[in-house]
Order: structure tokens, then sequence, then C-alpha cells
């Protein structure tokens, strides 16, 4: 490893896991880092932040990657560390997102090589945050499918879909609205080993942190106002329900209760001995019902 | 197309579709520009953007066409690459909005033919942002239709407007916004390309973008609003519903239980001989029905 | 009208109807006003502008008027033209605001007399901004008359009354917003017509506007707690009614019950002939509805 | 009262009624005001503000003082025009907040009798804000007790307390808020009247009119959520109302149901003939009710 | 006690309780204090804020400190006087959270026994904002179990938490935005007691007091989205409840009616006579039962 600090090109050095105290200890002394940055790489659940020491730049970030067989958000600490020569890049897990960035190493792409610590850093922070942009996009469509069902087809899962969308994006928005200050603050910051050229990038970085952020707040806009139509809507249905009890329940109620009247068995009901009174009955009963229901039809209630 | 460049007036390149790579590549090649411009061209999904190369700026932006005849609204991507003395503007598909610039280049207007590209693309992006305020109108329009007939004749589609109305003035506003940085933006870089006198047309351009995302948020809280008075006059019903059926069960509740109690069958009930007892019932009915009417009255539910 | 240009004082020419062309094009000729200036009085439906020309400013600003008959609010576009010795204001319509000036230069009140062309541009400015706070008071005390009468004497008026305030606020804001950009912009304008003594005057015209767009601001958010509150207030009534539907219908539905099984014909049910059934019947009745009573009084339901 | 202007110390002339025209114009005289100033010392209506006149600095705010035997909220106009050796006040009633710097004056206090009348300015506005926040922590008092009560023993008069809170938080506001910027705009006036030692308790004085305005805005907030909670709280307790009549519907109707079928007076109906049909009947019923009730049970209605 | 203030090195004195006068003289004598110190450190009530005195700075916050027992949270008023040589802190109650500050002193940690007053006072403070994080974390906590229970246990205590979390949050805030504006004023102010050295310390401050400021607004967001969630989850309930209870009444009502025609006791009924009537009856009423369950079926209601 020593070899590596006196090449005079650029070195990436990328380490799976931060339970090897001792690869730890080597890195410090290899690269003469200051004794600070070991605890600080190794308290993954700070936030995102940047540290300027005497030597070197400490940058951590939270990764959000998506499972794709299971749907879930997985988030793990990054720590990158740079000098001038070597960026030292922790993990707390096996696999990255790295990948493209590895492929233009390989495929010998000359501003990846050429480009120094300070442009590979960017190029690694710039695939994380495009990968919140994705774990975003993925949330997104499913809110999208969400707000056109939910008049056409809605049902019981809808609130839930809800609520799980909003846990969602609230764990988004407390890893990315703390990444973009680092990110702002990293752009502002004059580090002695971020050149100029490079925090031309770092503005681009700026720009996509920001529709990052910006597309959480407004997906929350969107489930807060699919809510209130979910509501209303429900409401409304509840209008439907009681409108139908009411119609229907108002027409029997006074049929029921003449036929209640005449099954009371008084001596004496002058009505019940005449001999088309059954008949008479039947005819005010439709009379009525026909009554109440030109009422409800004026009231517009169906 | 190579004549293009040495004339001393500026020219106006206008491309619809982007699958040709062979032109694509002659106008790289014809006006000398950086190679990096294709693929941003190429790239349609990215937002709104400033790009700044050594000879050339590119400039993206979205256009919003209404469809007349199904009221749809139309998006496209539109590039547009300035140099000195070319416009070059990429377009996804046939048909665009330019159509009065293109009329006030035929009639020779001054301005448009004497001001550089620098004018030509304000010119350009001025009308991109008049049809942002024409869709916008058009939606507004229809927002305001809704706002006046939500008392005087709400319905069950109410509430499916809302929800479309939302779900535009969001698309409106997702791709309004970014356009709105990227024009603010541009009215603060230094390019090469744009000249002072250009500077202030990009002012107004400023202006016209501001008010159309104002007016997007605007519609948004007015179709907040309307949902929410929407929610409220639907529960105002309900109670009115309920109300009714309250009413009209509480009378007839006792009334259906006297008949019940003069049905039975016991052998000894008293009142059942009286010769009058059926007219004093229903006299007592009509008392107690009169009873609650006077009660309701005074809860002043009808 | 030509003597006009070379006279020593200020002069304000007031113009109702923008439809006498020709008067239009003299004014142009005899003033030396850029050809400019005639499209942009024209176009009444522009959002009020400051627009400085070579040798004159246009200002443009809605001025509302409040129809005391009926109490609609009539608006009309106010176009000012503002030379070192010339105001001209032109007018949609006949009937405008500026009797107080009038009134004061009647009077030979010594400031707007001696205070130049853009003295007087504060003080119709001023007298267009105070007819805003005018018609926002009005509109208040309406709000505010509705806000006390809220809980008082809630009725089925009441949410088309919030409807129609919030539909006539969103009327003021969509004028009064922009109206404070332009006064706004116009205090930071170093024009040639605006001299030093006048900026004062232009903060007070911020002041005030600030206190316009303050107050419709904060009404509608007053309107808004008060959607909220009668709709609360609602559902707490279909509350109370239900609760007494649910206390009515429950005491009666088991006495009904009781009635219905001693009114079937089954030839044995040994209760019937017992001689004191019926008033064990009435009795059992009278303790259930009790029971039930003292049971709602527990739950608090009355 | 001329022999005041003489003096070598600071005075101070406290003026309660404004009706009093002849010693307006004495005092006008006597210290050689400017004229405009006494229009705006009348014009009580007007928001507080600073305007500075050549030899004298014109500052009105509001007073707000609490009733403690009636708990309203007394409003009235404070003016004070600050020369250099005189503080004159103008309040529009006998009784005001002054008595704390009354007492600091006749207790010879050093600070208050040799600071200028700046000092002395500043000591009569802090106790004006004094008392906005004396007002509302009262009131905060009675939100915070409402609060603790909402869920414990919500009632039909809770929502008539949230709007009284709410009226009283806006009352509140109005006057608070224009009274911010009043103060901060002091703050920042270079005033001659105003020495550099008492800016550092004008800094104060912003302190605690922010601390009036931001606790107006946050009781504000604890009202909507109580009103939120309160509609929220009345909603599940309808739940709980219409759960209890159905279930006890619900196991009814049936019941009702089978004694109407044997209720009828069909010629031939051959259970009614059988000796033990009224006891099968009875036994049927109880079954239908206790599966119902093992239904709601599974169902968690109750 | 006046041996402290000539040692060489830095001093901690740590007061508990404000009652013991005389101390207080003590010390505003022994380390010649402004005499306005102490009853600004006996003001337990007061906000948080910084004041400079000729030799001496006061800051004031409040320590928030979780009583593990029965998870209220204890409030306490922290006074720091900080001179050159000693800080003097002063507490109301014995018990603190500085216990890891003396660990670190006894441990003889190089930093924090040389780096002056101005480091131990941006140590404890670090330390009163640690705690406020601690104790946001726990209400958090307990916030997101809510949060996960919401929809798959929602019962009557939901909205009693709710409530309860809202108002411990309420609390919080209530104390930590004055003492996040304290510190930011505090990194601002240029004190002669707080070295270059200790200022960069102070940006950590503010991060975790922003970091406590932005968790409180966030964990507010999250209550009220859960508030509405709920609600909205009783609404739909409130719906399944009336769905059911109109399906059951609907399907008898009328049978109930039909049973009620033939209890009627006319002399002339013709369906009565006939053999099979009451079994026609029966199979017209399972028509009409079916035909509704389709009817509803149709309508989806079940």
């Amino acid at each position: 490893m020593s070899q590596l600090q006196h090449k005079d090109t650029v070195s990436w050095i990328n380490l799976d896991g931060l339970h090897n105290t001792s690869i730890m200890q080597e890195i410090t002394t290899t690269f003469n880092l200051d004794t600070l940055v070991v605890p600080e790489v190794l308290n993954t659940d700070a936030r995102p932040r940047v540290i300027e020491y005497d030597n070197c730049t400490l940058i951590t970030i939270k990764m959000l990657m998506l499972n794709e067989s299971d749907g879930t958000t997985v988030i793990e600490n990054l720590s990158l560390i740079l000098t001038k020569t070597v960026l030292i890049s922790f993990q707390e897990q096996k696999g990255d997102v790295f990948e493209p960035v590895r492929e233009r190493i390989r495929k010998q792409k000359k501003r990846i090589r050429t480009g120094g610590t300070d442009y590979l850093t960017f190029a690694l922070l710039d695939i994380v945050v495009d990968n919140y942009l994705y774990v975003i996009s993925v949330l997104g469509d499913k809110i999208e499918t969400l707000e056109e069902n939910l008049l056409l087809n809605p049902n019981e899962n809808t609130i839930t879909e809800i609520n799980n969308y909003k846990r969602e994006l609230n764990f988004l928005r407390k890893n990315i609205k703390p990444a973009k200050e680092m990110i702002f603050s990293l752009a502002k910051t004059d580090s002695d080993f971020i050149t100029e050229n490079t925090y031309i990038h770092f503005k681009e970085l700026e720009d996509n942190i920001s529709q990052a952020n910006d597309a959480t707040d407004s997906y929350r806009e969107i489930l807060s106002d699919q809510l209130n139509i979910y509501h209303t809507t429900i409401t409304s249905k509840l209008n439907d329900i009681m409108k139908f009890l009411t119609v229907f329940s108002v027409i029997f109620i006074p049929l029921t209760f003449i036929a209640g009247i005449y099954g009371t068995n008084f001596q004496y009901i002058p009505e019940l001995s005449y001999k088309y009174s059954y008949f008479i009955m039947w005819f005010i009963m439709i009379i009525v019902a026909i009554g109440m229901l030109l009422f409800f039809k004026k009231k517009k209630w169906f």
C-alpha cells in the first residue's frame, strides 16, 4: 500500500466494511492523516459534513440504493478522504453504486484519469446524487400512478399507500436535505484539495441535489393533495350513502306507519269494515310513495 | 450549409427531429462546435439549462403547446445553439410556436433582422414563454369557471375536475419552475454571445416567466380553496340530509310504536273496547307529531 | 395643445377613452414621444409596469374603484406618460378617483402646483393606492362582520359568503401584487424625470401598497380560518343531530320490538292470557326506556 | 409652558385627549414644530410610523392595555414628538401604562433622568412593548389551558373559545406587526435626536417586539392545531355514535322483521298452530342476536 | 474564593441555586463584575441572550433534561458569566448535564484544560445542545412508533398521543428557537473573551442547534400529517359503518313493510284467504332481498 503514496498519478482506494481496524491504522499512517479522521469515519450516524484537516479533507454522505428485488431503499454511510494524490472511500457494506465510475476508469476515459482526486470526488458524489434522483423517480412513478387511480378506482388501500409513500418520502427528505447543505458548503469551501476547474462541476452537483430536494418537496405536496382529495371523495360517498338510506327510509316509514295503524285491534275502527278499504290503503300508499319520490327528485337527491 | 458560416448576416437554422445523426454531424463540423454539444441536445429529458462552451452557448427549454382540438398540452424539448453568427434550434417534432417570429422575419421587421443571434434567441424564448402564459390562461379560465359554479351547481364531477386541474397544474409547474431558474441564470450569465442591449430584453423575459410561475402558484391556491369549499359544502349537505332523516324518523318512531302497542294480542287491553279509542289514538298521534314539529322548529332544524 | 409644450409650468393632460387615435397621434407628435409608447398604452391587459424611453417614462397601473350603488369593484387601466414638463394620463372610461388631486390643484395648494410632474405622478399613484386600501377595508368590514356572526348565527349563506369574499380577495390580490412590484421597481428606477425629493414620497407609496398587500394576505388567512371553523361547527352539529337520532331510535327500537312480539298470531303464547300482561308490558317498556336514558346520561350524550 | 423650552434638562410633557386644539397650537409654536406634525398626531387611525421633520421626529405606536376587570384589551394611539430637549407624548384617553417610568423618574433613577429624550423615548416604547408581551401572555395562558382541556373535557364551548382566541390574536397581530416594522425602521433611522448610546437600547426593543410577534405567530399555529384536533375528536365521536346506532339497529331489525312475519293474518301459516312455535321464535331470535353480537365483536365495533 | 482570581489557569465555578445572595455578592465583588449582571442572572424567565458588559459576557440558555424515570422533560435556566480567567455557571437546581465535561477535565484532556474560558463555554453549550438533540430523538422515536402503528392499529389513544406529542414539541420549539437565535448571535458577537480559534467551534454549535431546530419542525410536519391521515382513516371507517347500516336497513325495510301490510285487520283482503299466500309472501321477500343484494353488489358497497 505504501507505494501508492509515491505514485505520480491519482489513486482511489475503496474499503468495504469499517471493522478491520488494522487496515484503518495502516491507511492513517501510510498517508500521514490526522488522527481525528478515523473516529469521524467510524461515526456512521452523523449527518453529512465536510471537515478540513491540515493534510486532508473528509467528506461524508449517505448513499441511497434501491434494492430492485423488493423495492426497499438501502442506506449506507460513505466517507471520502481526499488528499492531493489519493482518494480513500469507506463503505459500510460490499456493493455500491460506483460501477459507472469504475467503468469509465477501465475505459481510460480522459477526464476521470487526469482530473485529480477532486474530480474523482465529484464523480463519486455525482453518482450518489444520481442515485438519489433515481430512488425519487421510482417513488415518484408510484405516486403518479396513485394520483391517476385516485378517482377512477379509490379503495381501502389508498390511504395505506399514501401513508407508506409519505413515510418513504420523509426518509428520503431526512437524508437528502442535509446532503444538500453539505454539498452547498463544499462548493463554498476553499479546500486546498479542490482545484478551480472542479468547482464548476460542484456547481452541477448543486443543481442536481437541488433538483432532488425540490422533487421530494413537490411529491410531498402532491401526497398532501391526494390525501385531501381522497378525504373529500369519501365524504362525498358518505353523502351518497346517506342520501340513499334517507330516501329509502323516508319513503317506507309512513307506509309502515299506515299499515301499523290498521294492524291495531281496536274494536271500533270504521275503515276496516268497508269493502274496498284495503285497496284504498294501497292506493294511498302508492300516492304517498310517488309524492316522496317527486319531492326527492325536486331536491335533486337522485 | 457551409456558406452559412461566412455570411455577414445572422442565420437561423431550425431542425425538426433529432434522429438524423448525419445532419447533426455536419452542423457540428460546419460551425466548429464543441463535441460535447450534440449529446446534450439529444438528452431531451434533462431540465432546462444554459451551458457555456468555448465557441457557443447551449440553451435548452421545454415548449408547451396547447393542442386546440382536444385541449391537451403537448410538451417538446427545444435546444438552441448560439454562436456569433448562427442560431441553430433543434425540435423533437415538426410543428412549433415560432410562426410569429418567422412572420416578422418575412415582413423584414427591423429589430428581428438586425438584432443579432442574441436578439433572435430572446424572440424565440419570448414566444415559448408567451405560450406558457397562454396554456396557463386557458387552464385558468377553466378553473375560474369551476369557481363560479362551485356553489351554484356542485356535482359529482366537481372533484374530478379539481383533481384533473391539479394534475395539469402540477405538470405545468414542473416545467415552468426550472425554466424560470434557467432564464434567471441566463440573464446573469456573461456570455460572449449576448450583447448588453439584449440583456434589457431578458429582463422582460424574466418578468414574463415570473408572471407564469406566479400564476401557477396562485391557481394552485385557488384549487386548494375550492377543494376545501367543496368539502365543506358536502359536509353541510350531509348535515341537511341527516337533519331531514332525523326529523322524519323521530316523528314517526313514536307513532309506529303506539300503533304497535295496540296491535298486540293481549286478551285484556282496556283501551281496545272503548268506542272512541281509535279516534283518541289518532288524536294523540297528531298531538305527538305537532309537538315534535314544534320542538324541531325551536331547534331551527327546518 | 402645442402651446402646452412650451409652458414653463407643469401640465397635466387627462384623456378618457383610448379609441380616438387621432388625439393619440397628436399627443405623440406634439410631445415628441417614442413611437413605441402608444401601443403600450393601448395594451390595457398587460400587468402594471414601468418602461423607460429616451424622452419619457411610461407607468401603468390598475385603478380599482368601488361602485357604491351595487358594491361591485370596477377595474380600469391607467397609463401615465411622464416627461419633464407634462404628465399625460390615459383612462379607459370617464369617471376616476382623482377628484381630490384636482381639488388640491384648484385650491392652489403649493406642493401640488410647484412639485413637478414627478410629484404629480406620486399624487395620482397615491390616490390609486388609497383606493386599493379603501376597497380592501370595505371588503374587510364584511369579512369581520361574517367573523362575528360565524358562531352566533351560522347559516346556509355562510359558505356562499366565504366563497364570494375569497373570490373578491383573489381579484384584489391579482391586481395589487403586481402593482406593488411595479411601485417597488419605480422607487429603484433612476429615471431622469423623477427628482431626489420625490423619491421620499415613493417611499411612502411603498409603505401604503405594502399595507394593502399585507391586508389582502391577512384577510385571506382569516377567511381560511373561518372556513375551517365553519366546517368544524357543522361537523359538531352533525354530531348533535346523530346523537339525537341515536338516542331516540335506540330507546324506541326495543319497545317496538316487544310490541311486535305480542302482535304475533301464535296460537299458544302464554303471556297473552294473563290478565295483567298488558300492564306488565308497559311497565317493562318504561323500565327499558328509563334504563336507556340513564345509559345515555352516563355517556354524556345529552 | 414657554419656560420649558429654555431648561437645560430634559422635559416630558404628556397630554391626554386630542381635542384641545389651543394647547396643540401652543405646543407647536412654543417648541417651533413643523406645522405638518399636528395633523399627523390627530390621525389616530394611521399605522405606527416614524416621520423625520427638520426640528423634530414623530413616532406613533398603538398602546395595548388589558382591562383587568373584564379581560378586554383596550387600544389607544400614542404619538411621541421628540426634540433635543423635550419629549411630548399624546394619548387619546386618560390612563396609560407609563406608571413605572414615572416611578423611576420620581425615584431619581440616574439613567432615566440623565439619558436625554431619546432614552426616555426608549423607556416609553419599552413599556408599550412590555404591555404587548403581557397582553399576549394572558391570552397565551388561556390558550394553553384550552389545550390541556381539549381532550380531557371537550365541549360545545371549545369551538367558541377557539374562535374568540383567534379573533383576539388577529387583533393583536394586526397591531403588533406594524409596530415591529416601525421599531425596526426606527433602529435603522439616523435621526439627529437619537444618540449612539441609545441605539443599543433600541436593539433590545427589537428583541422584545420580535418576541411579541413570534409569540402571536406561535399561538396562531397552536390554535390551528387545536381546531384540527377538535375536529378530528368530534369526527371520532361521530364514529362511535354511528357504531352504537348501527350495532343496536342491526340486531333488532331482523328480530322485528320475524315478529312482523308472524303478525300477518294469512289464513294458512303452518308455524302458528304448532304449540312451541312461540318459544322456537324466541330461541331463533336469541340465536340471531348472539350471532350479530359475535359478528360485531369480530369487527371490533365494541 | 479570591485566590481564584489570581490563578494563571482557567477556573470554572458552578453554583446550584440562586437564593444564596451573599455568595452572589461575593462573586460580584471578587471578580469585579458589572452590578447589572446579578439581576440578569436571577431573571430566570427571560429568553436566552448574550449581554456584553465591560469586563464580562453573560450568556443564558435553557437546559432541557429528560427525567429517565417518568419520561418528562425538566427545564432549567443556565447562566454563564465569562471573563478572561473565570467561567461562572449558575443553575437553578442541583443536577445537571455537565458530567461529561467534568470527566474530561478530571481525565486531564488537553483541549478542555488549555482552551481558555471560551472553549469551556463552548463545551458546556455543546452539551446543552446535545441534550436538546437527545430529548428530541426520544420524542422522535415515540412519534415514529406512532407513525408505524397509525394504520395497523389505530385506536382511541391515537389522537391523545398526537396531542401530547404536539404539546411536547411546542414546548421544545419554544425553548430551542430562541436558543438558536442566541447561539447565532453569539457566533457573530465580537466579544473580547472569545478567541478566534473558538469561533470555529461555535460554527459546530450552530450546526447542532440548527439540526435540533430542523428536527422539531420536521416532527411537527409529521404529526400534522398523522393527524390528517388519522382523520381520513376514521372518516373512511365511518363510511364503512354507514354502508353496513344502509345495506342492512334497506334490505329489511321493504320486507317489514310487506309483513305490516298483511298484519292489517281489514275485513276484505283477498290475498289472506288463498292457501299459499304465506309461502308466496316469503318467496317475494326472498326475491326482494336477493334483488337488493345484487343492487348493492353492483354498487360495490360490499
